[in-house]
């Protein structure tokens, strides 16, 4: 089976590219021998897992209790689950251990605190620790650390951070400096409670750009990072990858042709490329996505989904670099944002530097 | 069971709210004696289907092929396949045809109507007009026409447009002016081919807004529309909808509070949300959703998503509204943009103006 064969709009995964990709952020936390803990959120596929955690601890972190539970039926079992745990989320990561799973909890509230402790197995839980991006956690350096570590007691096994803000760094520079601060608030965190007599055997932080970007992690026992897997527009734009470096990309269709408006209307709408406009904000606006053409190459210019309807994109051609293909015709598109855009579908179609599909790869949506 | 024993984020879908989004819409057509095809695009549900065609003649639009087999599936035969067909979607069309449906494509493209013709067993096909939107169809008054209703030969069943920007009305008045030139197209579009002898048995147009307030349907056969049954804060603000007519919502429970600063995190984000953007042109910005009670209602002033991460949202509250909910405490977030936030989910958790889920109904997602 060639790409060519397959139903559109639908994703296609090059191989090569995301094991560069690994192999690259593998070789930026060897250089300051930090394991990293593989952010599954994006790719949510164990074929994917399987390969990030290669050379690695094992150990996993995800975005939601479905992978959490789909990732335990695979034997993975060290997951940190990343969001504020609830207490009827609670009882599903408890039924989880039970069975023998490791899912470590994070929380920054002293209600859920006392909740977590108050378990008959309660499990491992990291405080949250806000570090600049101002979404969840606490202060390292108020007086909540303190508390919160005293309601959790013995369910306390660390501290976690997430510099999400570093994704407004535009430089290598800033980037690192973000990481800096990630660095210094979570290990901050960490001595403060050890200094109290807690044993704190987990330091974790991490975003892509910071765990790339940084110029040391003394006192980090883990990073996390998970987009640097696939890659998309937006990290090109933030420089931590290239335009070669995006292992992921949309197959569509030509359903279209406007040849004296120089668009063409495709199969990949709002719904295969997601609304994600996040490269608005960046020096190259991609609109919602860059046509490539069939073999993944960037060959149509500046062509991008300038229109994303619910299953219609309109492409605005590229004058210097015509788009010359029939309806039917197959091009392929660089999402924007690669975490927003694999969700809205249900596999991955593998391939290696080639047209032949070479394996299809399930992912685990929903919650 | 309840929605506060639901999983979180999750989709509400209120059946009281639905039928009378649908009994509304009916009536708007009843007025002009013109059935209604109902776009499926939206619901994505046999349920839904079967509310929504209940009066009107069985014949239904989908917007992927998916949805065609799937309703096929449930016996739904008269099916107009809403976008511009290709080469390989047709075999998929013909094969359904081949067992019992009755599948109508649609087409603007001279290649793509010799290729429709040459079937063994053509589907029947509209012609796309375009009259206004600019996003797929031909001229109501050029050569194409002609030249496609040729090419076509036997496999001509009518004509079709969709107005799609009527969503930039803003006022009845307005709406009601692009309904007419909808209308006024395709019927010049019909009886030229008319008038070149050509049968014409469907004249197809619509959408939400122009099925609502056109002032008349004279000529018209049939009236496609699909977000009128849900509704969301983009048509509340069109004037189509208000707000207590939005059928879809996202249950999702807290897991984090900042009282200082006003904020709550949700478990409802980007990808729960979808990241659409469409309120941020109207004249209230609603961010990634507003927030309402667990019963659905109006209670907490203009607390709206702010900020939407993959898997957090962050609902700036509104002072004069505080919202004063424990860790997991559940409240339900209206959309922006209902097309784009249900297709992250699949199932309805289905209610009729209480706390009770009296059922689950099931979508296609996917294609």
């Amino acid at each position: 089976m060639t790409l060519d064969d397959l139903p559109t709009p639908c994703l296609v995964l090059d191989r090569g590219i995301l094991q560069r990709n690994l192999d690259t952020m593998a070789r930026a936390l060897a250089r300051h021998k930090v394991p990293l803990r593989p952010h599954l959120k994006t790719a949510k596929s164990i074929d994917v897992a399987r390969m990030a955690i290669t050379g690695q601890t094992g150990a996993i972190t995800v975005s939601t209790l479905a992978e959490a539970e789909y990732f335990v039926g695979y034997r993975i079992h060290d997951i940190l689950y990343a969001a504020g745990i609830t207490p009827q989320k609670l009882e599903r990561v408890v039924n989880l251990n039970r069975h023998g799973a490791n899912v470590i909890v994070i929380t920054d509230d002293r209600d859920m605190a006392a909740i977590i402790a108050a378990q008959n197995m309660p499990p491992r839980c990291l405080i949250e620790v806000d570090t600049g991006e101002n979404r969840g956690g606490i202060s390292a350096e108020g007086p909540e650390l303190m508390d919160l570590a005293g309601r959790l007691g013995p369910a306390l096994a660390g501290v976690m951070t997430h510099a999400g803000h570093s994704y407004s760094g535009r430089s290598v520079a800033e980037m690192a400096a973000i990481a800096e601060t990630e660095r210094a608030g979570i290990t901050l965190a960490a001595g403060r409670l050890r200094a109290a007599g807690y044993k704190i055997s987990i330091v974790s932080m991490g975003s892509s750009p910071t765990a790339l970007h940084a110029t040391h992690l003394d006192g980090v026992t883990e990073v996390r990072a998970g987009v640097y897997m696939f890659g998309d527009l937006f990290q090109v734009q933030i420089l931590t990858h290239g335009l070669d470096d995006i292992a992921v990309t949309v197959l569509t269709s030509v359903i279209g042709r406007r040849p004296r408006e120089s668009s063409i209307l495709v199969d990949a709408g709002g719904l295969a490329l997601s609304k994600d406009r996040s490269t608005a904000a960046t020096p190259n606006d991609y609109g919602f996505g860059l046509a490539l053409n069939l073999q993944g190459q960037f060959r149509y210019g500046h062509a991008i989904v300038d229109r994303a309807y619910q299953e219609h994109g309109v492409i605005m051609c590229d004058p210097a670099h015509p788009i010359d293909l029939p309806i039917g015709g197959k091009l392929r598109i660089a999402p924007n944002h690669t975490c927003m855009t694999v969700a809205a579908h249900d596999r991955y179609h593998v391939v290696d530097g080639s047209d032949d599909v070479i394996a299809i790869w399930p992912r685990v949506n929903g919650w």
